[in-house]
This record gives C-alpha cells, sequence and structure tokens, in this order.
C-alpha cells in the first residue's frame, strides 16, 4: 500500500479553491465575532463581574460594593459605557511589562513574549513572502487558469511554478534567509528571558526554595527513625551549613476527605439556602448515591450530621498523620543556613549509591506536586518506559477516528454512504461548509480532551513539580499534534495505515511524500487556523464555562461575600495545552511560509489576536498556581529549533519532487546549521534555567548577613513545606483559599517587612489602571 | 540498485566450504605457533630482557648485572630453561587480581576484565548452542548434501532450515535466554568493576586530584593579572576551602624543542658511538634534511654545536614561559583544602554565565592533555562538529578500498582481470589461500593506520585527559568497525554505494536485507577472527616492532644503564585499538551465536587466548600511563548493549527471511526490555564513574584531620600540576623518563611515608613471583 498523496486526486485539488475559503472564513470569523461582541456586553454587567475580573478580587484591589440586590447591580444600564466596548484591547496592551510581571508573575510575562516572537517571526517573513515569493509563484503558470473568479489559492504556491524551473532557486534562497531569520529571533528572545529571568531572581531578595532542598529516597535505618537519620546525614556531611529539614508525610488520604469535606458543605449550604427561600418547606433528600435512591430524610439535618462526623474523621486522620511514623515517607525539605550551603547540596551527588540521597532543588512551595513524592527511585524508570508505550499508542492510534471524520468530510464519500443526503449536499453554501468547516472542527473536538490524559500520564510518570509536569505534558501534547494533526492531516485518505505504509517506502522517497502532502494542504490548515485559532482565541476571552459555573455556584451555593470569593474560578494559563499550540503554529507557518506565503497572514492574525487576548486574561483573570520563572522557555526553543528542521524537510521534499536537481542538494547543510546553533543555544542559556550559580548564592548570603545581621533564616522557613492538607488550623474555611493566597499572604512567621514585600508585589501600583477606573463605576 | 545479498550468487555459496576454511584455519594456526615458539625462544635471551620484562625494570627490580658483554648475557645456553617454553601461561595466571591490580594499575586490572566477560557470555553461549541450535539446524534438510567429505557450514546454520518450519520457534527461545543471560552477566560485572572502582578509591588515601579542580575559560580582568582573578574568585565564592590555585601556562614550543633536542642528542650519540669503535675514521654528515644533501662538516662536532644551541634556545625559552604574562592561558589547577571542598566546586555552575568559570575534576597528574587545554569554549562546539562530519565521510568512504580487495579476492574476477593468472588461480591451494585468506587480511591492514586518525581527530576535538582521548578515539574506532567491517562485509558485493542503496530501501526490509547477508558471511568472519583474534594477539606477544627497534637502538644509541633504560619501550595497553576490537568480537559473537553458532567456539577461544596474553603482557611489559580506575566501562557496557541490540535485529531480519510470520513478531519487546535495563544500569553504576559523592570526601577529610592534624595539602600539592616540559631541572636526563617514573617517584615533597606508600605499590611482593626466579637464573 503506497500513500495516495503522491498522486493528489482531483477531488482534493478541486476542495482548494477560493469560495470554499470565503465559507469557512465567514463562518469563523462570524463566530469569533459573535463571542467578542458577547464579551463585551457581558463584561459591563456587574453580575459578571467576577467572571471577568477575578484576579482583581483576589488581589483584593476589588470588593462587591453592597450585598443588596439592585437591578443596578446585576445589569450596567449605563449606555456610555457601552460605546467603549472595544477599549478592553487597548487596556490590555497598557500595562507596561514591568508592571505586568509585577502583577501577574514572570511565568505569565514570559509566556506572553512566546506571541511576540512568534509575531517578530512571522511579520518580516510574511513581508518578505508577499514581496518575493507570491510574484514568482504567481507568473509560475504551471497551473492553467480557470473560470474568471474561481481562483485557486494553487496560483500563489511553490505549486504554481514549473518542474527544474530556474524559479526555484528563489525559494532555496528564501529559506536561507527565513531560516537566518528565525534563528536570529530565537537567540534575541532566549537571551531576553534568560536575562528576565537572572533580573527576576537578583530582584526578588529571599524565598524558601533558595535555601531548600528536596531529598529524595532516603534509605531507612534500623537504628533510628528517619527524620533523626536525615538530621545525622545532613549534620555529618554538610556540617557548617545544614539547619533544618521537614519530613514529608503522607497526607494523600487526608486530601481527599478534605476534598469529599468541600462537597458535602456546599451540598448543606445548598438545602438550607433552599430552606431559606421557601420557609415551610423542609427540602428532604434520598441517602444513597447522589441522592437518587435510599431512604429520605432531612437534608439539612441529614447533611449538617455528615459534615459534623467527617470533621470529626478529618481531626483523627490528621492526627494520625502527624504522629504516626508509618506515615512519614522516605522524602524530605532539607534547608540550609545559606543560599551557598543548598546550591552545593543540590548541586552534588551525597552518597556512593546514587539512587539514594537523591538531591534536587526544592520547588517553590506552590509549586510543589505532594502526591508524587512518595514514589521509589525503581518504579520511575518503569512508569516512565509504561508511558512511552502508551504516548507511542496513544499518538498513532488516535489517529484513526480522525483520519475517519476526514474522510467522511470528502463529499463523494457522503454522498456515496448516505444517498439521501444528496441533494442537500450538492447544494453550493452546503457543500462549501462541509469541505472548509467539518474537518477542522471535528479535528478541534478530538483534541479538547486530550489534555488531561496527557496531564495524567505526566502524573504517573512521577514528576513533583507542577511546573514540570506542565512542562512534560507539553511535551507530550506536541509530540500528538505534530504527528496527529500535521502528519495525519498530511498523509490524509492514507487512514490508519500511514505509520505502515510510511515505513514501507524507502526513506529517500519520505520527504518527497511530505512536500507532496503539504503543497496540497494549506486551504485545510488555513481553516485550521482560523477554527482553532481565532474562534477558539475568541472563545476564550468569554469565559463561557467559568461564566455558567459561577453563576450556578451564584445561585444555589453563595450566600457570604467569601462564598461568592469560592464560587470564582479564575484558572490559570495551562501552559500544558497553549504551549503546543503555539509551538504548532510556529510549525504550520514556517513549513508554509516557502511552500504557500498565502498561509502566514493568517498566522499572523492569530499570533497577534491570541497576544492581545491573553495579555487581557492574564491581567484580568488567570491566577497562576506557581512560579517558575519561565522554566519552559528552553522547552518552548528546542521545539521550535524542531519545527525549523521539519520546515527543512518539506521544503526539501518540496524541490525533489520539483525536480530541482541543483538546488535541493544545496539544503542539505541547513540542519546541520541549525542544529549546532541549538547546541550553541543550549550551551549558552540553558544552564540559567537549570541550575542555580555558586556566585550569585554567595553575593546574596553576604549582603543578607551584612544588611540583616539577626535575620533568622530558621523562622522564616517554619512550616513551609507542609502539604497543604495539613496547613489547615481551626479554621475550617482556609482550607478553600486558593494556594496563591496563601503564598501572596506570604508565609507565616515572616519577621521582616523587606520578605514580604519580595513575595508579593504590592496591589497600590496595579489599582492605578485606566481599567479599573471605569469599569468600577 | 538493489542489494545484492538478497540474492546471493552461487559463488558465495560455494566459498562457504569446509575445506577453505580448513587451509584458513591452517596458514593462521601456523602463523601463530609460529609467533609463539619465537616468543618462547627469544624470551630466555638476556638480550630481549628488556624487551621482553621492560617493566620489571621500571619498577627497579630487574637490573643489567653485567656491563661486560659476554656470549652468556646475550644468548641463554641453559638447555633446560626451554624445557619450560610454556611456563609464561602459566605465570601469566597466577598473579591473583588484588596482586595485579597493586603491580600494574586498577585500569589494567578492568580491562582484562573484559576478556572474562566476554569467557562468561560466550562459553554457555557455546554450550547451549551446540545442544540446542546445531542439532536442530543440522537436521533441518533445506540445503541438499553433497559429495561425501564436502561439508558446508551452512548445514549447521539457521539457513538449513525450510521457511515458515516449526524449529524456528526454538531459535526465537533461545535469543531470549541468550539475551538474559548477557544481561545478567553485564549487570553482575558492571557491578563488580563499580565495586573495584569504590574500593580502589577507598584504599588510595591521598591523590593530588581529590584536592584539585580543573577550571577553564576564566575571563580575563581588565584590572588584574590572571592569577589574581582566579584567587579573587575563589576566596570570595570559596572561603573556607580555597588552597591555592596554579596557572597553566603554554608550553607546547618548549615541548616541541625538548623533542628535538632527544633526536639531536641521538644523533650525537650515534656518531661518537661510531667514532669510538672506528676510532681513525672521522664520520660526516650534511647539514640538510635528515643529513641528504647540504655542507660535508664532522658529524660529531656538529650536533655538539646544535645541541649546545638548542639548549640555550630551551633555556631562554623555559625563562619566557615562566616569565611572559602572555603565555599564561585562561586555565588555571584550583586546589582546595580539603577533598569536600573540591567535590563542591566541580559538581557545582560557578556563574550565571555557563561558558565561564567551567569547573570540571582535575585528571590525575599523569592523565593531563596539556596541549589541549586553551582551547576556548565556543571553539569546541564547532571542533566537535567538524569532527563528527569528518567522522562520517571517513566511515563511508574508507568502504571504497575495503570493499575493491574484497571484490578482487573473488576467483573469477581475479581470473578475468589478470588471465595470466588463471592457471596458478585454479590450483586447489592457492584457490582455497586467496578466498579463505585474503580478504581478512586486506581488511586487517587498512585497520592498522586507522587509530592514529582517530586518536588525531580526538585531539582536534579538544578532550584534556589521555583517558577520554583514548576513550573518545575509541568510540570512533567501534563506530567504524560495526559500519566499514561489519555491515561492509555483510553487504560486500554492493561496493561503495551501499550506503545509497540502503537508503533507497524501505526500512521494513531493512531486516530482512541484514538478516539475509549474515547469514552467509559466517565463514569471513571466522577467518577475520583467526587472523586478527588468534594471529593477531599471538603476534602481540611477540613484539616484533619493539624488538627490532630496542635492538636497533642497542647497537647505535645506548652506552650507559640510562641509555639502556631510555631504549626500552614498554608501551601501555592502548585502549582506543583494544576496546573497539573486544567489542567487535561481541558483536561478531552475539549475533552469530543464534544465527550460526559454529562460529562461537571461535569466539571463546579468542577470548581465552587474548585474556591469557594480555595478562602475561600487562604484568611483564606494558606501563599504563595514567591511572583512571576503570573509567571506559560505562563505555564498553554501552557498547556490548548496543551490539545486543543489534544482534536482536539481525535475528528479526533472518527469521522473516525465513518467513517465520508467527515467531519473528515475538522479538518486537527485546529491544524495549534491553534498553530499559541498559537505562537501569546507567542510573545504578554511571554516578560512581563521573562524580565524587561528598559522603566520602567528607569521611576522608575527617580521617585525614584525626589521624594527621599537621599534614599540609599545600606542600603535598605543590608543583604536581606543571606541564611535563616545565618540570625539568638541571639534570637534561629527567626529561626521558617517562611520566609513569615520576608519579611513581611520587610527587615531590610528600612529608608521609603514607602517601608515598599509596602511590606506589611496594614492588617487594611482586619480586617474588616464580617467573622472576626462574628467568633471572
Amino acid at each position: 500500500m503506497s500513500l495516495e498523496v503522491s498522486s493528489p486526486s482531483s477531488d482534493t485539488l478541486k476542495s482548494s479553491k477560493l469560495p470554499d475559503l470565503g465559507v469557512a472564513a465567514g463562518i469563523n470569523l462570524l463566530s469569533a465575532f459573535i463571542f467578542l461582541v458577547a464579551f463585551a456586553v457581558l463584561r459591563f454587567q456587574p453580575v459578571n463581574d467576577r467572571v471577568y475580573y477575578p484576579k482583581w478580587y483576589n488581589k483584593g484591589v476589588r470588593t462587591s460594593k453592597t450585598a443588596r440586590r439592585s437591578l443596578s447591580s446585576i445589569v450596567n444600564l449605563n449606555w456610555r459605557v457601552y460605546l467603549h466596548f472595544l477599549n478592553w484591547t487597548r487596556e490590555a496592551l497598557h500595562m507596561p511589562e514591568s508592571e505586568l510581571i509585577e502583577h501577574a508573575g514572570l511565568d505569565s510575562a514570559i509566556f506572553l513574549r512566546a506571541y511576540i516572537l512568534g509575531l517578530k517571526i512571522f511579520v518580516p517573513l510574511m513581508i518578505m513572502g508577499c514581496l518575493v515569493l507570491i510574484p514568482i509563484n504567481a507568473t509560475g503558470g504551471s497551473i492553467k487558469s480557470q473560470k474568471f473568479g474561481e481562483v485557486d489559492i494553487g496560483l500563489l504556491a511553490i505549486s504554481n511554478v514549473f518542474d527544474k524551473s530556474r524559479r526555484l532557486w528563489a525559494h532555496v534562497v528564501m529559506i536561507y534567509v527565513f531560516t537566518a531569520w528565525v534563528c536570529g529571533m530565537l537567540y534575541i528572545e532566549y537571551k531576553n528571558v534568560m536575562l528576565m529571568r537572572l533580573n527576576f531572581h537578583d530582584a526578588v531578595d529571599r524565598r524558601p526554595e533558595q535555601y531548600t532542598v528536596l531529598v529524595k529516597n532516603i534509605p531507612s535505618d534500623p537504628d533510628e527513625p528517619l527524620t533523626l537519620h536525615v538530621e545525622h546525614f545532613f549534620r555529618v556531611n554538610h556540617p557548617d551549613y545544614y539547619l533544618s529539614h521537614q519530613m514529608v508525610r503522607n497526607a494523600n488520604k487526608l486530601a481527599k476527605l478534605l476534598k469529599r469535606l468541600e462537597s458535602l458543605e456546599n451540598w448543606k449550604i445548598y438545602y438550607k439556602n433552599k430552606q431559606e427561600r421557601e420557609p415551610g418547606t423542609q427540602p428532604r433528600t434520598k441517602t444513597g448515591f447522589l441522592g437518587l435512591w435510599g431512604e429520605h430524610v432531612d437534608a439539612v439535618q441529614w447533611y449538617t450530621s455528615a459534615v459534623e462526623q467527617l470533621r470529626r474523621e478529618i481531626l483523627k486522620e490528621r492526627e494520625r498523620v502527624m504522629d504516626d511514623p508509618k506515615a512519614v515517607l522516605p522524602v524530605a525539605f532539607v534547608s540550609f543556613k545559606g543560599r551557598w550551603g543548598a546550591a552545593v547540596a543540590a548541586q552534588t551527588q551525597q552518597t556512593k549509591n546514587p539512587t539514594i540521597w537523591l538531591t534536587e532543588w526544592a520547588p517553590e512551595p506552590s509549586d510543589v506536586y505532594w502526591p508524587n513524592l512518595a514514589i521509589p527511585f525503581v518504579e520511575l524508570t518503569i512508569r516512565k518506559l509504561l508511558m512511552r508505550i502508551v504516548l507511542f499508542f496513544l499518538v498513532f492510534f488516535f489517529i484513526i477516528p480522525v483520519t475517519f471524520v476526514q474522510s467522511l468530510a470528502s463529499l463523494d464519500q457522503i454522498s456515496e454512504k448516505l444517498p439521501f443526503l444528496k441533494p442537500i449536499v450538492n447544494t453550493a453554501f452546503i457543500s462549501s461548509l462541509i469541505q472548509g468547516y467539518l474537518p477542522g472542527l471535528a479535528l478541534k473536538l478530538f483534541l479538547a480532551f486530550l489534555p488531561r490524559i496527557l496531564m495524567l500520564m505526566s502524573k504517573i510518570e512521577g514528576y513533583t513539580s507542577l511546573s514540570s509536569l506542565e512542562r512534560t505534558a507539553a511535551a507530550k501534547y506536541f509530540i500528538f499534534l505534530v504527528v496527529t494533526v500535521f502528519f495525519g492531516s498530511i498523509f490524509t485518505g492514507a487512514a490508519y495505515t500511514q505509520l505502515n505504509a510510511i515505513i514501507k517506502e524507502p526513506p529517500t522517497k519520505l520527504p518527497t511524500l511530505i512536500g507532496n502532502g503539504v503543497g496540497y494542504k494549506a486551504l485545510f490548515f488555513i481553516t485550521f487556523i482560523m477554527i482553532d485559532g481565532w474562534a477558539g482565541i475568541a472563545a476564550e476571552i468569554l469565559r463561557l464555562k467559568p461564566l455558567i459555573i459561577y453563576h450556578l455556584k451564584n445561585t444555589f451555593l453563595v450566600k457570604t461575600e467569601k462564598d461568592r470569593d469560592k464560587a470564582m474560578d479564575p484558572g490559570s494559563i495551562g501552559l500544558n495545552e497553549n504551549l503546543p499550540q503555539i509551538e504548532f503554529y510556529f510549525l504550520v507557518g514556517l513549513v508554509y511560509s516557502v511552500i504557500a506565503p498565502v498561509l502566514i497572514p493568517f498566522i499572523v492574525v492569530f499570533f497577534a489576536f491570541a497576544y492581545l487576548v491573553y495579555r487581557h486574561q492574564i491581567i484580568n483573570v488567570y491566577v497562576q498556581e506557581y512560579e517558575s520563572a519561565g522554566a519552559f522557555w528552553p522547552h518552548l526553543h528546542g521545539r521550535v529549533i524542531a519545527c525549523v528542521i521539519l520546515q527543512q524537510i518539506c521544503v526539501f521534499g518540496i524541490l525533489l519532487s520539483k525536480k530541482a536537481t541543483k538546488a535541493s542538494p544545496m539544503l542539505i547543510l541547513l540542519p546541520v546549521f541549525t542544529i549546532t546553533f541549538h547546541l550553541y543555544c543550549k550551551n549558552r542559556f540553558e544552564p540559567a534555567f537549570r541550575k542555580y550559580p555558586l556566585e550569585e548564592a554567595m553575593a546574596k548570603d553576604t549582603r543578607e548577613r551584612a544588611m540583616e545581621p539577626n535575620f533568622s533564616v530558621k523562622n522564616y522557613l517554619q512550616a513551609t513545606y507542609l502539604p497543604p492538607a495539613l496547613q489547615i488550623e481551626e479554621e475550617d474555611e482556609e482550607n478553600v483559599i486558593s494556594r496563591e493566597d496563601k503564598w501572596s499572604e506570604g508565609p507565616p512567621l515572616v519577621p521582616t517587612k523587606r520578605s514580604s514585600r519580595a513575595n508579593t508585589p504590592a496591589p497600590s501600583v496595579t489599582s492605578e489602571t485606566p481599567m479599573m477606573r471605569e469599569t468600577i463605576l
């Protein structure tokens, strides 16, 4: 079985006409426009304020003014504000970057730079493509012009150039120019991000993780309990620097109980509210699962007693966790007297046996993923191996439904299989709709529930920080997107025997196959960009799901201001989904920048629009759970480099299939240069993201000793590295406050004013932004 | 163009008959026997004593008894010793391993374990193969039996089994058994070697490199000279541990001058000796190149003055190197007060910029490769890239001459191209000779000068220690052997278009191609083993080249005992040549263990014989330049794992070509298991070869402080890390003493008895070996 793309059917060619494109673009622009208008209207309603500006509530800058339910507290009747419905774009761009870092954290600011990088790369590529490549392609004359009005986008692509044409040299020159430009931009941005990270570390004087090392796989000792064993080990081997340690206790069961408590309390409040609203009635429920069956009981009473009982259970479990030596895991957070001591312990091997006493930098307290701390070393290897196998199957067999739906979207097949649909399908409009819209939409739906699976897989692999979980899930998602969406779309028609077919072809034919496939898929990717990139981003700003959930909660559960705080769900950026998306657009943009430059404007619009929307969301909505200071940039950089190399392979393939025997070998050196550039960048910049240099640690220690001779690190660090389930004190409400909150309140018992300033950027500056003044009116 | 192996010509089949094998075996056994007899006789002659026992002279255990030249000092006339001519094998095995480590160093002992590993793996494989696979193959009945006496070795191989036969399941089961056995042995040996290394480090109390870190890429400072800059940097960032440092000076020119001096002095001595022997004459020479042209002069006078002049030049150059600030390179050996401080500095990053102040463990003083210390960071990336490209071309275009010679060795072609040779070639004996002997010999000759090129390439890549140079050169050589010798021989006939042909085939066909090729090449590899493995090892023990050179030097240059010491050339093991050789035999043995088990006995004989010979040579001859405590074992382990995977691919291919559609998919899980096993071993054992754990460093520091409170590290380390060219004092003779000697004398100014014991194993024990008593008679 060979791949069909090498002999594109007339059907595929027919589908790449401009009218189809017009319909798809129309639908997508329309839906994007509807989302935006809905957002513009909804965000002015005070009742939605906590959905569209939760971050300001979290920071305490905004509060609900009145508990009284008047019309004006629900709907905004001031018609003049609606004239400014597009103001949010200006507002989003207004905040300078330094302020943004203080307001939303460095991770968010660096995440936005990924879009800036996209613009920096693709705007010049678009200009060069339009000025050089499109004229050359358009006058190529290989595709015979059809009826007036039927303009084929192939006319503007490399497919319009004759085989063996000397015009192909232009493409060779341009890919060299493009690669040089992309590498230049990548270098500049990597350097910028590294400097931002270093400055951030310089500016933030004191953070608990600077003093702390995570020690895993502590061997048990028959003569003494684990905690003494840890103390003795570090007192002996780091005598001048060891300060204290905190054993990790297995609070997973406790965390589960707390979660159940939250749910029970929600039900209790729901029924109490119901009772208050209708004073006479007594709400009843059944004791079985979800209240669907079982004995009929008084709901309020039943839930009150259930909550009481669970609370007692939780108290008992908490005592058990704190006292039972079996609850102590062989993992500890060890703190040192100075940053130098911690830097040394984190970067060195402790014992002869490299599988015990493993030290690494402690993640930021809010970045720790507690459930994974107890996985033993041997198991990790097996888990990683298993997950690799699972990923392989996921990637290569997930392709089946996608290609199936895509083949459905080919009209002839629909007419064949469902003959009664023939008259409808043959209508011009419906035909265009199906051809242009469905394949992309089907794909998008398929992709919607994937990130959760991939995140679960990363959790199984055993990473111990949220940031690394997100990064590794992102890496998996990118592989998936490249194989399933990119190659899957290129080789469409070959159905699920793709992989099989590909490995049966000689490797030398592969670039030709890819090149051919890429050439005929420009239209598909344009619709994909419009659905996923344009309409998807517009849907992001509307926040339809959090909006509905908030109003449901508000109606049934909210009584006090605190309840309303709980009901907000600001969410976070979700690097595990967004990074691979960005990387995928880099891939599509780069591949088509030479082959069909007509696609690049769509990419540019995506990057610009996404930049705008995410800047707005980062300022007003998302609350990052942790701060990794841009630890994901090396990941992004490496993936973009991979995209550049894929681009080179695709162009090489196109040139081969165009029989440019003299021009195509010119491209062989490009990947070598690109990889060398990557290695150079890796050596030059990556250590700044992985290690903590001793010089810096020593400088800060020295400064600290000079400025605050009485500063006590021990007090500063006390109870910082406790699992969230154990941090709850007498007040039960505290367990619902998000971790970010605890962080912004500063760790407990911080004696100096200075450190609390470093931890929580003062909100006083940000409250001055124009957006605030306008929307609080 | 497709590969010819898939349709083997009748010629190839014809060549794999037993009589050809017999001739080849006969020739090789004969030459091996001649070498061994020559060795047995020559080693008893006192005049050769320094060629066959140089190590004992180096250690000072043996000395020439008399300066008088009597017959008995040249030839051994005691006929009884000749009866014991095979005693050396017993002697070689007699020394226990612990003593061997003390006598020859850990590297040598661990090197011998590689052969032990070979025996441990292949003896059971041979037994299993003979008991299970050979009977199954022999009764396969696919190859029709020929005339009586003409037994085809194919009869004993998998090729005798019918396609789709159920007998093939036996091979599937056996490869699982074999892989499990190989992995088990690899695990045990890796663990053994790791323990040997750790024990060695434990036992040797004090070594300069434990206190010292090599710092590269020191940035220049406009305000202070480099040496002050280094001191300030480490005083600030390692205040409690920094002790002293030694800047590296560029003495490359000085080293060159010293080399020229040695040559000139040799000529001077040569002419002086000539004059003394014939008192009347006055030897004359010409002043031009090699004395071939130019003015006629008095030789003794001319060389005396030339030596004088060069000495003055050297003195001046040495002064310049010591005083000129420009001779100071941005590289330093920084020493610390304790091992803990050095371990910390070596394992941590010093500054934000990861390309400056690079720290790494200092190599052992005798292991430093001085010329490479000055290469800047950026250049290293480029050099490595370039060398990779060169290696690629070397590997793939070196194939041209080899396949050319091999195709010459096919009789029909010889008769065709050189018709006048036809009558000779058609003689049965000559025909067998050419078929069996020539291909292997041609290859061996080609390979002879390759290691030097590869070593040069590693030097260009910029490694800074001799041990890493040898390891990387070995890695290159292994790639070369696998591609050129192994695959080159398998795909023979395909000439230099091999690579081209392979990439034009679909990847799924590749295992079949390899499998087919492997099947028909068993005979070739048997002759190769006999020539390279048997006769080659026998030639190694004869030491023909050092023997001739020593006697030439002895005749023309030697006057004093010291001169005779100089004339000895004990050499070293040469890991860069021997490791890949061992690894290659692992590859051949593993691949054929399932396909044609008849080959395994040849491999077993090789490993046993090589073990014997190298043990003898290590005890009596080789003087290792450095001690890396088995740092090459991870390299060897990784390569053997690669061989196991290649074996699995080959067997998979054979099964595919035998159309075992049900059996062959069973093999797909094997590489996955093998790689997982490798990763586990890597995590478990490799850090012991790369890092120095803090616990150990601290324990030794503490012990040292307790035992020798007055020990001065500074005095101990003084002048240890000086380039050899700068270590020469007033006496010129010292420059000729090998570095090993300097090491065994112990670093200067060592105050304690203990450390000097640690550095030089006392020769008193080893002088008791029976060998000594017998041969000194």
